[in-house]
């Protein structure tokens, strides 16, 4: 068992959580990810940037709403932040979005070259999975649930299918529900998969958390759009405005900022309503989403 | 249980044994791989290319020789063709190999763009792990572990680390040991592949297998480069010599047509010796490896 592998059934709540959490999935990471040629160390690169940790924080805290111990998340926080920065890596290659920054550093492309970054995404996307298939702490079948689930969360029906969206509504015209769907698939699935995989283990299938999962997915990407339309390059730590320029389509873009926040707001009532329903709202989850929905980075 | 999913229990010998395992295999993806949206029908486009599935009829051959049902293979033989297929897709982008034709039709880039190349790779990525996890016909643990030796032998110790290191040998000096472990990095791990998934159905421990499976794979690569050296581009239906104009370095061109030759030589007659030790030189393996020694294409 590796030197992190720690039980721990309840977050302390006499310190700063996300701190914890951060230093959780980091050192797990830090673990098993080891640089040991060059495409390792082009994925180490890209997976020590500073970036907000915010997909393996929900699954923690989820799993701790749900009384699980957080042993049983360690590979899964992992290989969700994996999955996660591998879509960066290929999503700021010059042939899709083309970011030379990211998390406050030369994209990866850059700092090495467009073949590293080809070929290690690839090899994260791999990893990753390896990373979840190996989870011990979850009992077999329900594990093969598990890796399932995250399969079709990350393929050609799921993330890939919405960053291929996301391009194919640049050249032509998209309706507000084929927008939102977009932000649904291209970051929500990844996001929903965080709260889905703790109510997979612990056998929870309580509506309310389906739809929880949905709203925060979503409110996320649109809040994401909305600082990019606002925020300078200094404090996103990437290049803003970027979609304008591209002739991206974003729901504020194309619906403006005030339609956007009345959106944002309704759905952060109905996420404070259902956390409150589930006698959640004293949990560090709730302040965690209520954070996510304040957001300036 | 889908159309195709025909118990075979011996591969018949009265007929063309390659067109009926092209077939086979063929008849499963159109299945399972279906044109939903623009990424599924770029992937559909790769896919369906004239491909010669050396990887699947050596599967299903091997599987032959050890007496497994077929049956046990197809998802396994998809599978493989599919890593093997978004390999080549990601290899012909402009930052990699940059080629422009493949199976002699347009590369996918081409076809679509290198944005829908990225996208489709990733996503028969995840794909063929899915197909293969969700093989119904192997037994549950028995499964999870041909799932995690895939996984290594695509990932950033295999498959990956291969190609990596075929990029960066176009920059730094690289010696004999060196070249031949990248060949069989790049391509002779997914073949040996071929080999282990049915010896591991099998739990088949033979040693032997092993061997061939290394000198198959090593072979094939070689045979492969010897033909971009020697071809031209009507015949192989990709642009040929392209190696030496990009500075890539392969054994042939490294130490020689008459040194490859003469290793390829020691290769087929120590592939024919283990056949013959294991009773198979009347196998339509044993005609399928020498057919593959002999290969003008």
């Amino acid at each position: 068992m590796g030197k992190h592998n720690l039980s721990t059934k309840i977050i302390p709540t006499n310190i700063d959580y996300q701190a914890f959490l951060h230093d959780r999935v980091n050192k797990y990471l830090e673990e098993y990810v080891a640089s040991n040629n060059k495409i390792e160390e082009a994925i180490v690169y890209a997976l020590t940037a500073p970036g907000k940790r915010v997909r393996p924080t929900l699954l923690y805290l989820v799993s701790d709403a749900l009384s699980l111990d957080l042993i049983k998340i360690d590979s899964i926080a992992a290989a969700v932040e994996i999955i996660h920065t591998y879509s960066l890596v290929h999503d700021d290659l010059p042939c899709m979005d083309d970011d030379e920054i990211r998390r406050g550093q030369p994209s990866l492309h850059i700092k090495y070259d467009e073949a590293a970054a080809v070929l290690a995404g690839d090899a994260m996307q791999s990893m990753a999975i390896e990373m979840l298939i190996n989870n011990n702490f979850v009992d077999g079948q329900r594990n093969i649930e598990l890796v399932k689930n995250f399969l079709s969360t990350i393929g050609s029906k799921g993330m890939i299918l919405g960053q291929a969206l996301d391009i194919e509504y640049e050249s032509r015209e998209a309706d507000e529900k084929e927008i939102l769907m977009m932000c649904e698939l291209k970051t929500g699935l990844l996001i929903e998969y965080c709260f889905h995989a703790p109510l997979m283990i612990a056998n929870e299938k309580n509506e309310h958390w389906k739809r929880l999962a949905k709203i925060v997915g979503i409110s996320f990407q649109l809040i994401d759009d909305l600082l990019d339309l606002k925020q300078s390059s200094e404090i996103l730590g990437k290049k803003t405005q970027k979609d304008k320029l591209k002739n991206k389509k974003n729901y504020p873009q194309m619906f403006g900022e005030e339609k956007t926040l009345s959106l944002l707001k309704k759905y952060k009532s109905e996420s404070n309503l259902i956390l409150a329903e589930m006698n959640l709202e004293e949990h560090i989850l709730c302040d965690y989403i209520n954070n996510l929905f304040k957001r300036k980075v």
